[in-house]
């Protein structure tokens, strides 16, 4: 099923090119010849640098033709996703952080490294340093998974962590991230759960070996969560979290990223900062949790070169999609709702009976404030999402509510 | 370096040998059959149970003879290392779960694995599902590790994590552990720090390269935990667990396993209950956390398949160790310490005065109670371990002490 690479330069060497110079590009050719000797070691071959293409410079054929293996760190579709295609098909192994790609194009870059025998690794596409697609894919070949979980960007992390820390808004969350080196001047991406939903899309496709485009993955990000969303939920023993999910449904898989809060006993609950985590759920192994740095050149560079150790090492590649599990939808989650209301008897029993008429049951319930600063915040149980949808907008045509009201999924522990 | 298994049956089929049938072979003999196909598209190869070797019936040689790897759940350094040592030298692929034969026969194993070629795999030998082998010797290839912190043994963090929760003693924490399955008829080598020591010396030889023999590892354990330690720590933030550690100290090693109190931020802070966990911290990758269950058949089982697997798709086997460093027994450590003193001024002076005359620096300190009743709580930063037990043994001739002084390392947080 597996060959070893193509081209092995007789001199006992292991030539790998490097595509992108970038912070993650420029930390892996530090990082390659300083680990040259360690690398030797484990795998009796030397690795070397046999050319770095940037911007500026560099020829990817030249490159191509003196490399056993290509790195490719430049991200974004184009060029790289031919680069990648071009060094496959001419039989060398590629290491990829290129989120983007995978998440658009997997499936095709797949068929080409079984069809060709060669190795397409991708640990730093998804979670940094956090060897989750390892785990998934080698560790747990053997489970039936029914569920990953994960805080898979960094950037919304830290916003989130800092925002409950500080009792600050977004804009300054966002403002002290972009400071810190954690944000880009252009985070939209990030903070609107595009670059979390590209993660989850390929930790789908491995966990349930079910094609999943990005497209297929639902997702909401954090620009519009509120301090008092994180104050009252304190009060309620809940923090917030972007979390990403992929679930097994009956007979079909959901993909999405959202906020959601988590009760204090969640393994993902502890997880602060800049840091990435991923909980993979099965019957079998009940859960597994990893984490740590989710970004950052040297963290991210390291992930790179564990992949390419392995794949100077005889190799697994990824087998083709065993199922197309339908995407749903439509998953039932637990709410926190915030309502303003008019301070006046009977408001709690007008939306309580609004709830009820959905079939959305509540869990709990606090009344805060007088007058202008009456406010319900409430958390009900598992509902439809659709069904949650519905009672929100009857909810928010009541004479009583003074300003829309805001819901925030909330994450209920699986096992206890 | 590494080769294909010496022996496979043209026919597609992948014939596993089971030596051992007890908890964890049993669910890995459940296990195997039930993943079979998901098994077969990921390899190109179909796995079948060839036999199974029992205390009471079965033929190792006949086995042997006809399997293509041997999965040793038996336990116990006899007859488990020859059989070991024979299945290798026959060119078959063993995977094994058993922590004792490793701790102290590693590299003889080791070394007949590559000598012949073949793979010696052995995730579930440590911290159960927790994927942490694989992660170091692969993932982790390229990074320098600079220290391993483990919870790697279940039974132990149960009952310190029942005691929290009780206010309970050792003995009583212990029997609700054996009533739930958690700890066995004799526990001794669970609470007395044996098993965790046996892992630690394991963890300690891959992520440092050098032998590491079971009994070059110091190890304390649990019993003499007191409910008022567990209190008075509460109080000062401190939560109690069993922590192995294996760190780099200039150029020596130190592995060591003792109780120890963790701040709230410590990524093992919040491992609860039978779990395991296991941070690897390294400059370059600052650090990973996993975590999971430690034990039980089906999740040990699981584990143990993901290497049968990786087994019978090409393989990287443990390479020689690289390094001799010197194991280091004498390290620094922060410590709290529990002094019953009488009531009278001028106590927290001359206990201060030992302590200062003996380097030792104090962090924070409580008086508590009056009269039978006083007691001071200290914790005191990082020094000595010898310098520390010199310092307690000046303490415990003072006239004002009612009591011996007990003494717990704390663990300080080395990434802010």
């Amino acid at each position: 099923m597996t060959i070893w690479p193509a081209v092995i330069s007789g001199d006992g060497t292991f030539r790998v090119g490097l595509l992108g110079h970038g912070t993650v590009g420029s930390a892996f050719a530090a990082l390659l010849p300083a680990q040259a000797a360690r690398i030797e070691r484990i795998t009796g071959l030397r690795p070397e640098l046999s050319g770095i293409l940037t911007r500026q410079r560099g020829s990817f054929e030249e490159i191509l033709g003196r490399s056993d293996l290509i790195v490719e760190l430049m991200g974004g579709l184009q060029p790289a996703g031919d680069y990648v295609l071009e060094a496959m098909r001419a039989g060398r192994h590629v290491v990829t952080a290129n989120k983007q790609l995978l998440s658009r194009h997997g499936e095709e870059l797949w068929e080409v490294a079984r069809a060709q025998g060669v190795q397409l690794r991708f640990e730093a596409a998804v979670a940094g340093v956090v060897p989750v697609i390892r785990v998934i894919q080698e560790s747990l070949a053997g489970a039936r998974i029914d569920r990953v979980h994960g805080i898979v960007n960094g950037t919304t992390n830290f916003i989130l962590t800092e925002m409950d820390r500080t009792g600050g808004t977004f804009a300054e969350a966002l403002a002290e991230a972009q400071r810190r080196g954690y944000a880009e001047a252009d985070p939209s991406e990030d903070v609107d759960g595009r670059d979390a939903a590209a993660k989850m899309a390929i930790l789908a496709r491995l966990a349930f070996e079910t094609p999943v485009h990005i497209d297929q993955v639902r997702y909401e990000g954090i620009e519009h969560i509120q301090p008092d969303d994180l104050e009252y939920a304190r009060e309620l023993g809940l923090g917030l979290k972007l979390i990403g999910t992929a679930e097994r449904i009956d007979d079909g898989l959901s993909v999405r990223v959202h906020p959601a809060f988590l009760y204090p006993g969640h393994p993902l609950a502890s997880i602060g900062g800049p840091f990435n985590a991923v909980t993979v759920e099965s019957e079998t192994i009940t859960e597994i949790t990893m984490s740590g740095p989710g970004a950052g050149g040297p963290q991210t560079a390291s992930a790179v070169l564990g992949d390419v150790i392995s794949a100077m090492i005889p190799p697994a590649s990824t087998p083709a999609a065993a199922h197309r599990l339908r995407i749903i939808e439509d998953v039932a989650s637990s709410f926190y709702l915030y309502l303003e209301v008019a301070d006046e008897p009977g408001v709690l029993a007008q939306v309580a009976q609004v709830l009820a008429g959905h079939g959305v049951s509540v869990r709990s319930v606090v009344q805060k404030g007088l007058g202008e600063q009456a406010r319900l915040v409430m958390v009900v149980h598992g509902v439809l999402e659709s069904r949650f949808r519905d009672a929100m907008e009857e909810i928010a045509g009541l004479q009583v509510l003074r300003a829309p009201p805001r819901a925030i999924r909330v994450l209920e522990e699986e096992f206890e």
